[in-house]
């Protein structure tokens, strides 16, 4: 199966990464916006590298890994090239819909879930891919892609990807900016902050174990109400930290349902 | 060195299975509110078990591992016991002055930071221990202590332990009760909610190579004003979750200083 991708950014990079490493598919082609970007992206000696999507050569999918605004024009580009016609069309984004490239005949969404970035090398067989097409034969060869480089492949239509990206950003990116508000704030006091760091592993740690539900400790769990109080008035100074320190805190109370 | 806990919850039960595979300590006392209690904390066969604080025996430090509000009372009743008129008292809590124990010869801090839960198994050597005492000598013997069940031993006063507590509420409490949501409302909407373990064990995983400043991606690091805006409505039935979005987003974009 010949696969090009187009995108030079970090889901391309590992996505060509899995795809050189996995048996009985080949990456043919990569686009970018210019041939150095394209460059950076590994692949075996079959490779070309391209800057133009007219140039792309016949494949069996076009993987289209550019950023959300970009999608529908690039799919317009796809649409005008004659080798390109009975290639299957899909794109790797969580939050647009697969229906954006319904001008081809045979389309889909190809949407890995994980927080890609260059300089962190990543096991991309335990990336779970969400598949969705519009046609039975579309998926099967979708299907095919995605058990070659993961062992973790689920169909997903695109309402409900779209509600599972919206939680991968809140567990993955507001996550990630809440550690690095409680840290900052120890930095600015002149604390060291790497004595958060065995917890903040801990706390995913633990949760291989048990649930987030049973895994939640701490004041408001408790409803300390004496420990919650003080905490609001030492974050008087911070008061987007205070705003999400007391909504978080009012849900932990409901979802236990503690009197507050 | 002879050492007594006063207390049989998650600390007491990871603090005394720590203590009793160290070399040169002694766990010669646990004190519980009954002797059930009490039983449920391992130890070796000197270690006796109490239900009242009154017949604990000599010991060098004398641990009180009781929730915030239930620290003074006990001090106090440390304070009527003969027995530990020369006892270093020391508490391990990460909210409360250790002034409070003020009214003993010898006292201190003893803090150490992670989230316990007693079926989940923890390495005690990487849990960094924060130590505060009114001398000197006090602050030797903790030290020697502390050294002997964790590799990561901090000073750290009663305002600056204050500051690090709330940071850990932060970024372990608030950080777990997000992934709950985040997964709760996949569930709620019948999708498989284990597709985010992976995202959520990577988030944390990144923070090894690279600082969680450098690891922040999403819609709000590109200022992606069309999938935040998609998302905000999303969580229209979801107000807290709605109003944490909007306010670790606001944040966000903030710190990176891209124009709102």
């Amino acid at each position: 199966m010949d696969i090009s991708i187009i995108g030079t950014g970090n889901v391309s990079f590992h996505l060509a990464k899995a795809i050189n490493k996995a048996k009985g598919i080949n990456l043919v082609s990569i686009t970018g916006t210019t041939l150095e970007k394209a460059r950076s992206i590994k692949g075996k000696k079959k490779l070309i590298r391209l800057d133009s999507i007219s140039e792309i050569p016949k494949s069996d999918i076009v993987i289209i890994c550019v950023g959300d605004d970009k999608i529908a024009e690039v799919s317009d580009e796809i649409f005008r090239s004659k080798i390109l016609q009975n290639s299957i069309i899909c794109h790797t984004s969580g939050s647009i819909s697969s229906k954006i490239l319904k001008n081809h005949k045979k389309f889909g969404s190809f949407y890995p879930l994980q927080t890609f970035s260059k300089n962190n090398p990543l096991n991309f067989s335990k990336v779970p891919i969400s598949l969705h097409a519009n046609k039975r034969s579309v998926l099967k060869h979708l299907m095919q892609l995605a058990e070659a480089i993961s062992q973790d492949v689920r169909l997903l239509n695109d309402a409900d990807r779209l509600q599972v990206h919206l939680s991968a950003v809140i567990s993955n990116n507001l996550v990630n900016h809440l550690i690095y508000l409680a840290k900052q704030r120890l930095t600015d006091q002149n604390i060291n902050e790497d004595i958060l760091d065995p917890l903040i592993k801990e706390t995913i740690n633990k949760l291989k174990i048990m649930s987030s539900f049973d895994a939640q400790t701490g004041p408001a769990r408790r409803n300390d109400k004496a420990t919650l109080s003080t905490h609001i008035k030492d974050l008087a100074k911070e008061p987007e930290l205070q705003k999400v320190y007391k909504t978080i805190t009012k849900s932990i109370i409901k979802t236990y349902k503690l009197e507050s």
